[in-house]
């Protein structure tokens, strides 16, 4: 019998996530920022995980996550019961393509107010998302109702060790990019993508720092690790939407474990590097992929000369009202 | 003595150039986009060539430019003389940095009606641009008066051969980036990147056909293909502003022996595409970047099924009035 990781989950896994995902996502290239490096005083690159498909990190978890369940209960099985997940966000539209890729029908629940190109993002794989209340409460309860009914196989958002590990190429591939990296900074949701970049980081490059940022609005990752216990978010407005939710009982001891630290940044410094990032970098990230820049920015003197990551996580940005070319 | 190619340039002339651009500039990557081939019923790749240093493939050829000069006239005279240019565009920048790279004084005359963006890029290097009237005569004039003054070297912005075996590597590199191409489509201004691009791939990959595209506002190289000589544009004011220039006495012949057609496009269209790129692509790219993607998006019965590279050339776009990340 396999050993457990005591955290559930080892480089091993993010390795064989990675030999399971080639060719199915795309590996996402480290692209140095001359622009910013020179004006924030160190040496800047970007994860472009934006580019990722479906314009998100999102995709390899629910990729990987679906390809090691179907060995595990056998792709005919899977293929019966399906998968199910609820999501607001990148995570819904991930798990669609992975579920696609397989043949495996997919049921995803998505709050009735969430944006309409999450929705459309959804449909373009033939599955029309089951709408429900926008609470998280409302979310998990018509997810397990269906699940009573079909036996469908949840899929997480994040707190997955597949998902995890899916989540964990990120790292493994920034350590193979680009050489002496002094710093990654990734943002902290559910903790998914911090938690798997720190754990294959750590062990491959353990001086390698990783810090995980976040809106000052969702500080619940900076109070949990605070207070040693899982904190909820006291508000759920801020504009980085994919940075609202609380760690999970997975991803919580790893981050706690692991990271140096979580560097919180303000909605105006979010927006900011938002649009930092499409005219100095020339990439679109949405809010939530842009925090790591904001955290670089107001941080920059603590990286000082050092050559810094920041992973953008997704690029599926509302434009509405947005003159692009009519300058 | 080495042999004349016909054309002044050869498949051999970009391969040195790739080689003295290792490391100097940044070898783009050529990203798929999923929902846009659903679209459009085709196989579509972007080559982005936005992401390259200073946000445009113009620093391949200006690198390449002033490292071939100082080869053969020495680096110290090459020092003592300094370069020159004129460009209300990317070439500005690219050279000052080239210039830069090689601790060589650029003089960069601009019109001074130049962006502000672009004017600020070249000041980034610790260059005053030398502000001219925007007539094509007053630019020339200007740079000549200095170059009688200083002996400063001219590095023409594209009709030169060292320009266009450095733009000529993006053709390279996405022949040995992705297999199986169709199509390329390469926007066409004065024809330094179309050129180069045409030399590498129509001898490394001859059926791989290549497409110039280009405004109907700007349709001087359609013209010139069917007059059978260089024709001037008739109006300037395409949004795609670095397609406004004529084709060079180098780049003609090259483009009319190798070219499998220009594509024209509409100016609707360029806004179109350039706001799909951002949105699909998760992509900024300037007008002038985004005529392939406009070429594609209005061709795309002609391509139906195909493996098309689209080349967005460049980044640059001035983002006045966008509201990025204020959805």
């Amino acid at each position: 019998m396999a050993q457990m990781h005591p955290f559930g989950i080892s480089v091993n896994d993010i390795r064989q996530a990675s030999e399971r995902l080639t060719e199915k996502v795309i590996r996402t290239p480290v692209i140095p920022c001359d622009a910013l490096s020179k004006t924030l005083d160190l040496d800047l690159h970007f994860k472009a995980e934006n580019l990722q498909h479906e314009g998100s990190f999102k995709i390899r978890g629910a990729t990987n996550a679906v390809l090691a369940l179907a060995n595990r209960v056998g792709k005919n099985q899977l293929a019966q019961r399906g998968v199910i997940t609820h999501s607001s966000g990148n995570h819904a539209a991930a798990l669609a393509r992975a579920a696609s890729l397989l043949g495996v029908g997919a049921r995803i629940v998505m709050p009735h107010n969430s944006s309409p190109r999450k929705l459309t993002a959804v449909q373009r794989y033939g599955i029309q998302p089951i709408l429900c209340e926008p609470s998280s409460e409302a979310r998990q309860l018509k997810a397990e109702e269906i699940i009573a009914e079909t036996r469908a196989q949840m899929i997480h958002a994040y707190d997955d060790p597949d998902i995890i590990a899916g989540q964990g190429t990120v790292g493994l591939e920034i350590i193979e990019q680009i050489k002496n990296i002094d710093v990654i900074l990734a943002p902290v949701g559910g903790g998914g993508l911090l938690a798997g970049i720190l754990v294959a980081v750590k062990s491959i490059a353990p001086n390698t720092q990783v810090f995980g940022c976040e809106p000052t609005f969702a500080d619940d990752a900076y109070r949990s690790l605070l207070a040693g216990a899982i904190e909820k978010p006291t508000r759920y407005d801020s504009v980085a939407d994919g940075l609202r939710t609380c760690l999970g009982e997975i991803t919580f001891p790893i981050i706690k474990h692991f990271v140096d630290g979580i560097l919180l940044v303000d909605e105006s410094e979010i927006l900011e590097a938002t649009r930092t990032i499409a005219t100095q970098g020339r990439l679109v990230a949405e809010p939530s992929g842009a925090v790591t820049l904001a955290a670089a920015t107001r941080y920059h003197q603590q990286f000082k000369g050092k050559r810094v990551v920041a992973v953008i996580s997704g690029g599926n940005l509302d434009m509405g009202g947005c003159s692009l070319g009519r300058a």
